[in-house]
């Protein structure tokens, strides 16, 4: 099979073979941002055209690619959802002569008590991946990133979800507010990372915690590589303090330095921690084709 | 005498008589950041070099003129400090052939008890310009704003205070962020304020409540105009909720529009509210210049 990690700005394919092994990989700055005019075909046959002569099936793809941005959206399906329920909804793209058909992950949409909606796409088949490794029960997940998710998983099935938007609430405030001018990214610094933590359970809220950054940069106390990993802490502190996770495991899917943090943050708060592989998404994509092939 | 309230975006200029009443106004788009290579003696003569050549004395001006990105960098004031300390440490720049001079207020710091700064710059005027219609005894004042001030006044001296990044942050968002997709002012919607307000008393913090506008939209529950309202009113509703103020009255000092909107939150909070004049700032700027001819 052909599978396709196709996201806002990038794009991923590997060639699988029967037996869920990688045998080929192609990555490309193809993000569905970066794509004109619809062209998705186009940019799918120039990154694995050869594959796809070479008559390697099914191709699934999973990410922004299925949203009103990308090829063709797909609605979002109802939580609690499995493997099963993804598989079913699986929507399908056609294009050129031959009838050429892919096709697409649906996203997860799900309500509060209190009726406010929370969705995700592409982490579905991120989760969908680790299931095996989570095994039968209840499972917290928690995957950091420009919209952290946090998962419920019960007996292979998510359950539900919450979203923060910390990676990008950190983005806009160091690229676009008054904090990014005393504030420089010069890699990990635990003592200004744990400062941050603290002050995320000290009282006076977030927008206030938020000013004190720029306070204590113009009174001294703040250097600007420290303030950059002391509103790290903060955000991720406070996207910690308010999710609450008692008791069990928690078991973190991200990038390796994300994960780190949110591992560091997470011990702190007197959790237990299990760091998942970050390349989910193709072990995802291979399963959700294998109930494809099954449905077929 | 001649005040000047100096700030990022703005300069804003009133001719004062000895009764302290304003006979002449000057306003321009002028503020520090327009302002390139130190040129600020130039600016302020463009501006009000009729009036100095009258001889009308002192200048006096506040805001981020004496931040510094300013004409002269102020030292902050240690809280508490009321009008005497300020006035008492009121600094000065002098320019041109005939040594013309002119003061610029120093702003305010403070600690909490976890040791972290806040600061100030321009309030300290507008604080100053309300002391009289305070009167004495202990006072909690709100001034809304890109960086909302909640200040505490005892006896017509600033005890403490304390800034959330309340308006900034909108900014950014809506600017910036994902949010701002699916966000569109259309003027006030109530109804939407106050759902903003409503969510940010429920679980789920600030981090997840700003994904829930982005999700909710995609779900087709919030619309583009009432994305807008509800993203203020849950900015300033985790405000409110974090200053938590008890009993009395909160003394609100902003623009008619804000004041308005945080009015109605407060309210709903069950705070007793009282809207001052929002040109406090003339009639600081008019007591330190009298505190000042008394120190001279």
């Amino acid at each position: 099979m052909i599978a396709v990690d196709w996201g806002t700005t990038s794009f991923r394919a590997y060639r699988i073979d029967a037996a869920g092994i990688v045998v080929d990989k192609r990555e490309a700055p193809l993000g569905i941002l970066a794509i004109k005019e619809q062209r998705f075909a186009e940019a799918l046959e120039s990154q694995v055209g050869d594959w796809i002569e070479a008559g390697v099936h099914p191709i699934v793809m999973s990410g922004m690619i299925g949203s009103r941005q990308g090829w063709r959206e797909q609605a979002y399906v109802r939580c609690p959802a499995g493997p099963d329920e993804l598989a079913a909804k699986l929507g399908s793209v056609t294009w050129g002569m031959q009838g050429r058909k892919a096709w697409i992950v649906p996203g997860l949409i799900t309500r509060d008590a209190q009726g406010v909606h929370d969705v995700l796409r592409g982490e579905e088949t991120q989760i969908v991946g680790v299931l095996d490794d989570l095994g039968p029960g209840a499972h917290t997940l928690c995957l950091p990133g420009t919209h952290s998710k946090w998962v419920r998983v019960d007996d292979g099935r998510i359950v539900s979800f919450t979203t923060h938007m910390t990676g990008e609430l950190f983005a806009v405030l160091r690229d676009h507010s008054i904090l990014g001018r005393t504030m420089e990214n010069a890699g990990d610094i635990p003592t200004a990372f744990d400062a941050g933590l603290a002050r995320s359970k000290q009282p006076g809220g977030l927008l206030h915690h938020l000013f004190g950054v720029r306070a204590d940069s113009l009174a001294g106390t703040l250097t600007a590589e420290a303030a950059h990993e002391f509103l790290s802490g903060l955000l991720i502190g406070h996207e910690i303090t308010s999710v609450a996770p008692t008791g069990g495991t928690v078991h973190i899917l991200g990038s390796q330095a994300l994960a780190a943090r949110y591992e560091r943050a997470l011990s702190g708060a007197g959790c237990r921690t299990h760091v998942l592989d970050p390349d989910a998404a193709v072990r995802g994509l291979f399963r959700l084709a294998t109930a494809l092939g099954r449905k077929a």
